[in-house]
């Protein structure tokens, strides 16, 4: 199975990545940019069900106080 | 406008991040996963077309050496 993990940042967290990002936009000239927020992916591949997977997510891969996480299944 | 951007490794590339998520996975004892691969994603939301953010993947999301990207407007 091929399982797809957004882990992001809550809605109110600071996402300092996406900050500096939206800067050095600026400073590049794209004046345009409002707004820069990041994310992170796991593709996760082997015999692992949602279940685990969402124990993976709580356990290592995401951050319960600051971050929220989305399972995707991408292949069976 | 709304952009997602999603910088992947290129295929044959290391993806330290992933390794060692693997591993940290397998001693947390599942056992199951064979392959973790790790990817960023950056949502940009500003007066951008298509082609603003194909530079800003150049010039400073993606690294051309290492890795790949993708755009997909999420909103007009």
């Amino acid at each position: 199975m091929k399982w797809e993990v957004r882990v992001a940042y809550k809605r109110g967290v600071q996402d300092p990545e996406g900050e500096t990002t939206l800067e050095a936009l600026r400073m590049l000239g794209f004046k345009g940019v409002k707004r820069v927020s990041t994310a992170k992916l796991f593709v996760i591949e082997g015999e692992c069900t949602r279940e685990e997977v969402e124990r993976m997510c709580r356990r290592l891969l995401a951050n319960p106080v600051s971050q929220d996480y989305e399972i995707r299944r991408l292949a069976p």
